[in-house]
């Protein structure tokens, strides 16, 4: 599900000449696809088809929920916001519920859509929905049977010691931490 | 070049028991791993691996550079920071100083790192290292052969319009437009 493209510009635009599948797998898809530049040649884009993914700021006590899972991209652990793939037909709202119930325990009462954002426009089209949860209720965690993670709940400057220790290390979470820290200074989420 | 890991935790820790190659690119590599889980069954994941990237806040004149350019992964163009994949043993810094000069023209007396973050860890490596650039000199764009982008500077209301529009769409750029608001609205960039 891609976000509507607001806008097209004739001398950057480039054309799709040919796509040759090279994988599918349970996860991401992998093309390489043949483009027309502007200036009429062509080149190769290899791109990772991605179903997209859903996160959720969520607060409780003011604090804020992370999870520490291993990432075996990275080979290491890594404290990040509630996440997860999409399902497919899933509306992004529901999923983001989901995820944090299933990853936190906690379900919320209402969602706020704050932001929407593709992680590495340069290869893949992975979008992720941002949420934000306030008004919290505790309940048990329902982990994916191959899935390890165990939450926590931290301070902003809790959370700015795990930025700059290489804790939390990944974007979604990083921006996160800006747009609460946001919240705390101007009184709004960053729209 | 990975970020250092910081921490281990046996818990959650997964053991790589195998690597499968699938495609060898010019931008990223493919390969599915089969790891041990913690309750020790076995699983598959997918890899990307990807040499890493930088990006710059580069300010002039109290406004952000921009640079709108084509995606083909989401099919459509997008207003990002200037940014690049790093070249094989490439410094981030001086990759930093690079891409922006290619694609803005400035170049900057010297560049803060802001922050390094992973942009998908569910199934990349890709690593992007973010600095800030503000004393800016301007001189001439060198894009490379297939690069074809436009330059602009944006106050940050018209940044914040963009990101409510669309044209602005990818997570470094958001996670720039936040950092830039909390630096105006805090008086220091978040670290």
């Amino acid at each position: 599900m891609n976000k509507p493209n607001p806008y097209s510009n004739p001398d950057l635009d480039e054309q799709t000449l040919s796509t040759e599948p090279i994988f599918q797998g349970k996860v991401l898809n992998l093309q390489v696809d043949t483009v027309r530049l502007p200036n009429g040649s062509t080149s190769k884009r290899e791109i990772i088809k991605h179903p997209g993914a859903v996160a959720v700021i969520a607060l409780h006590a003011g604090k804020l929920l992370v999870v520490d899972q291993y990432r075996q991209a990275m080979g290491r652990c890594e404290v990040e916001i509630p996440a997860g793939k999409l399902e497919p037909g899933e509306d992004p709202m529901e999923a983001a519920g989901r995820e944090l119930q299933e990853e936190t325990g906690y379900t919320a009462v209402s969602l706020q859509h704050l932001q929407s954002f593709y992680t590495s426009p340069g290869f893949a089209d992975e979008l992720i929905h941002l949420y934000v949860a306030e008004e919290l209720t505790a309940g048990e965690m329902k982990l994916d049977e191959d899935e390890f993670l165990e939450m926590q709940e931290v301070t902003l400057d809790e959370a700015y010691a795990m930025i700059r220790d290489g804790r939390i290390a990944d974007a979604k979470t990083v921006m996160a931490v800006y747009a609460w820290h946001l919240y705390q200074a101007t009184g709004q989420w960053p729209k």
